[in-house]
């Protein structure tokens, strides 16, 4: 290979190398997508790994990324997203003309405007969400093939450059990603049905049998195919989740409550024993999957 | 092999041959447990299927199930949970003497009480089931292996024999699965906790997407892992669930308002932006898995 050889990327920087950006390190290296990749953490062990598991050449620490970012082609961030704000505040003075930014939270609106308004020009960023992950989370979790034919959807708002949209567009297509493009008010919404809310679901089911468990006596050891599902889901991080679930508030709780409605006429439905019209709601769901 | 081959059993019935009455019956001729299958259903079409799938040796019609079952050393009632009633009647006077009688249905409770006392002697009867099921119904889903390594549930009453009790275990003992006792009632606990009450919260979720994407335009196309896995456990058969759902309604109904309870208690914590208690709620859910 060499220094010869041309790359899409000369130097991208990765803020935060666990499962997102350790995957997406991984993968930039493994196809040869930039001459230099450097990750940025607050801790010099997990970085050291991360150089280790080959998923960034090189590392500096958190407290030095104003510095770090300078020449960079591309900036990535990916630390949890209540972290985002500040590690935004801190690098945009660092930023060369030409450098764009993009981010991997789960969450963007109105971070994805708040983030913006720190950049000058406000253009050069670009959110970012790449629809993948894993129950285990850290770089030792991480892959080159996490986003392989998985969906990215970016959320561009009339700030956004036409030029920094399609770089970071190009960036993930040459990962190996679909990329979709919506608002980031869509984005949450969509995300808070087939995301959010069942995580919130799933989440509520391990503790009520965690609940249960102390009045009728042992109930996991006969536990099959349908909870297992459940407790995967639920295996999350407490702390992304956390930080998703209030940054999303407004639209998951609607749909929790719409929710709640639907599973309250189910137990309608059973209380009254009504049959038929319970067999057209099992079968209204089941035909979802064809 | 041939007929000098010694069998456990020599003649099984097994009325209904669908995903578990074709299991079974696969199994028990792939380990030479009996001598002869013979397979009892209302369809002729299916039936002749579960011959060339090798679920059965031989069929009848299901109106012709009191003759059948005469000489056999064990009946299966695999049928839907909302038949069985009526299939022990018609049945029960063609018994020979030592015939045991045993059955896989989803709910126990009064079920198995009403079934017994149609028996004379009621201690030939041994409430069963295997914790085992495939998104796919019918003989063309089942398998021989279905029950390898799976949990069979017996629940035997006071008045449940101790000879056809030990048969019906070693029964399933020797088609692979591992066999537990319990009381009906707390079988109808166990089981509307974690089993019933996930399939009814898979159900409202995916409803609940449904209702949202009328609202919203396109959600599917964004579902992820989380979503998908709601999706599969939400394609069971809707009369199957329709009768579960009816059958052990008293236990399920009360579960459900445990579970709305928690579900409030997270939509609470999110309103009031409680990150710490979110945060450890979330956790608890996790420590689960590990």
């Amino acid at each position: 290979m060499g220094d010869r050889r041309r790359f899409p990327f000369r130097k991208i920087v990765i803020v935060g190398v666990g499962l997102m950006g350790g995957s997406i390190g991984m993968a930039v290296r493994k196809k040869h997508l930039a001459k230099l990749v450097v990750g940025v953490g607050p801790e010099a062990r997990a970085l050291k790994r991360a150089v280790r598991l080959k998923a960034i050449d090189q590392y500096e620490d958190l407290r030095r990324i104003r510095k770090v970012v300078a020449g960079a082609d591309l900036v990535i961030l990916s630390t949890p997203v209540g972290e985002l704000e500040a590690v935004t505040r801190k690098l945009a003075p660092g930023l060369s003309g030409g450098t764009i930014v993009t981010d991997v939270g789960s969450v963007k609106d109105p971070l994805v405007r708040r983030l913006e308004g720190q950049f000058s020009p406000p253009g050069r960023f670009v959110g970012g969400h790449p629809i993948a992950g894993r129950e285990r989370s850290g770089v030792e979790a991480a892959s080159a093939n996490l986003f392989s034919g998985a969906l990215c959807i970016l959320t561009p708002t009339p700030r956004t450059g036409s030029n920094a949209f399609e770089a970071v567009k190009r960036f993930w297509e040459l990962i190996g990603a679909t990329v979709v493009s919506m608002s980031p008010e869509r984005h949450d919404r969509v995300l808070a049905a087939v995301s959010h809310l069942p995580h919130v679901i799933a989440y509520a089911l391990v503790n009520t049998v965690l609940e249960l468990q102390s009045k009728n006596g042992d109930l996991l050891s006969y536990s099959a195919g349908g909870f297992k599902d459940f407790t995967r889901v639920a295996a999350s991080s407490p702390e992304m989740w956390r930080d998703i679930c209030l940054a999303n508030r407004k639209n998951l709780v609607a749909m929790i409550e719409t929710y709640e409605r639907t599973l309250d006429r189910l137990k309608q439905l059973m209380i009254g024993g009504h049959a038929g019209r319970l067999r057209a709601e099992f079968k209204r769901a089941k035909a979802l999957k064809r």
